[in-house]
């Protein structure tokens, strides 16, 4: 297999964009990444989407933006796997042309999730879940991950107040970012005073509804550098799943699949956590930000309330986490989440980050989740 | 790349499965492709699905599957391009096992359309076209192929008799297939007396709304001998798109996607379009078929509808056609009909095709097509 440069990204503000469509945010963010990478033509594409079908009545968005992109006939493929689908994508890129069977090819991810009104956006977030066995008996994605944070409390002592901490930080982070939804600070009185949505989780816990597309350009390693392009490679690369529903799990604090990818990734890579400058992961809710660090063995299990609290995750930290403002402030379209990721690092990797640029960053890892975590991919990344 | 070999397939009966759910209609199809080439893990999955948020209010089926198949935590991906991905399932497996990532892949469609109302499953199948531009206009699946056939009639002569006899035709082969939703023969008669659905297509050139599942296992070519298993290659695959929405194509009775994926299958497999023995294709409608064989190459532009008239297309013929009955007559679950022509091929190429059975055929072709064309797959097999 040959090995893998990412030459070019993209992204516009996300937010709430009523005055755009699904087609015009992906056309305008794919572009970009075109520009980026100094080419204008690819050879595959592979878009993340979870559900364009529920939220906008539009499948087959593979043909579609290919067509908008003028892209017409390359190969193009939509994933799916709930919020993960932008990971996945790029990890189907990513194997294009590892194989040989493609070089230039454009991964991306796009969701237009507020052409529906907020009930409908909860139901269609609900299908990431067991629809038959979650969803029909009641529970929403808040009610999910409240339960894993009770849970997380109960067994490792986990406060209220840490979990708002995430928030906090991760706001202060997207408040240096201007491509976030969200560019504004919080505090933890702020978090703990916010609408109960489902207990112990407040709105200031949770992710926002949101409209946005990010998308890279891929490229084998001696293209890239005959481009004479800065070499930030991937070096590694972990899919897994876990049970769906979390009532089937024997520890649903625990997040298999976010473990179990991320030892492929670390495996093939060759690098152990302490080797990361930069994570980026799937904080849909607090919550999940702190699972999230134990599965990946930057913390020990149970002690990722206390990382937060101690400053350890900031930008200034050890181990920064979520330096773009992660989901919580840069906005959270599902499908394009994952790639949105690979964005922000590339951009450390290069030291394009601005005001939060994370020092001498040389490898970092994206962890993107699937519902409450039934699937997951990880990447890891070196800058050369 | 390795060579990829196809050792088990799998196929329940389709039909209005209403006491099955997406996941038992999965399960079962899977574990029989397991059974039939002998293996109880799998090292990754793909499903095909195209429209499972909208038809039965479940997205993230790859996780949901993988739980369901008790082979967690394998990575498992769900594809989507309309009612080509089930072929496109197939072909980012075969990617899979070709540059190494995985030995073992499950490659697989499923759809379960009966559990909403028709008028909720022409708007589903709808939302493969271009919604703001078509479907918001009032325009259905059937208008647009309505609009392809009258187009191919005025320029080609083609005639309304030669519509109603690839639905006569693909009915009679699928008389001779158990797993046919449809297991009756038809006449020319009573196509052209059938309800009237969008002039000048009627119920009988339609493919039905079907649930099911299909299922096949690939592994290297290597592999598959040491196991012993009859040597089935996927020698040649294709993937392209067009233009979306019909209006902006040149000229509409031409499958632009279905020639440049097949231009792409038949030079990788150092084929011809007479070399191949078998052709299982996406007759949607009566008229698809007939614009697929001209794309395809198999008879020339505007001489498809003769073809049929001619015989050359069926069993007996020099050229046979959706011997598995197709669409038309075995049903058309969309996310799975791309891996049931797989199906169809593999016991084809191993002679346990019963009565439907074509004489020494070692070469076939399956294309897959979503939409009204804006994205094909195809893929050559070869019988060692």
């Amino acid at each position: 297999m040959r090995d893998v440069a990412i030459i070019g990204v993209g992204m516009t503000k996300w937010g709430e964009l009523w005055e755009k469509s699904l087609r015009s945010i992906f056309v305008e963010t794919a572009l970009l990444a075109f520009d980026d990478a100094g080419v204008d033509q690819i050879d595959s594409m592979y878009v993340g989407s979870m559900s364009s079908g529920i939220f906008v009545g539009q499948e087959h968005i593979a043909s579609l933006l290919a067509d908008y992109l003028g892209q017409v006939p390359v190969p193009s493929t939509r994933v799916e796997s709930a919020c993960t689908s932008g990971g996945l994508a790029l990890r189907l890129g990513f194997m294009e042309v590892a194989s040989g069977m493609s070089d230039v090819v454009l991964v991306s991810g796009v969701e237009k999730m507020t052409d529906c009104s907020g009930s409908e956006a909860t139901y269609a977030l609900g299908t990431a879940a067991d629809q038959e066995y979650e969803g029909y008996h009641g529970i929403t994605f808040p009610g999910l991950y409240a339960l894993i944070a009770r849970a997380h409390m109960e067994k490792y002592g986990t406060t209220r107040e840490q979990m708002a901490m995430v928030a906090v930080k991760n706001h202060r982070n997207g408040a240096k970012n201007p491509l976030a939804q969200f560019q504004f600070e919080i505090t933890v009185d702020s978090v703990l005073n916010s609408v109960m949505i489902a207990d112990p989780l407040r709105i200031l816990d949770c992710s926002p509804i949101s409209d946005g597309a990010a998308a890279a350009i891929i490229c084998p390693v001696e293209m890239a550098r005959s481009m004479n392009k800065p070499i930030i490679k991937i070096i590694g690369t972990g899919h897994a799943t876990d049970r769906i529903a979390i009532s089937t799990r024997k520890d649903i604090t625990w997040l298999e699949a976010t473990y179990q990818a991320a030892k492929q990734a670390y495996a093939m890579a060759d690098k152990k956590p302490e080797d990361i400058n930069i994570f980026e992961v799937h904080d849909c809710f607090t919550i999940a930000e702190i699972c999230v660090m134990e599965a990946l063995g930057i913390v020990e299990k149970g002690k990722g309330g206390d990382a937060v609290e101690q400053g350890l995750t900031s930008l200034e930290g050890k181990i920064p986490v979520n330096p773009s403002g992660g989901l919580k402030s840069k906005g959270h379209p599902v499908g394009a989440t994952g790639v949105a990721q690979v964005v922000e690092i590339v951009k450390q990797l290069r030291g394009e980050a601005g005001e939060r640029q994370i020092k001498d960053a040389r490898v970092a890892m994206a962890q993107n989740m699937g519902g409450s975590g039934g699937s997951t991919v990880v990447h890891i990344f070196e800058r050369e």
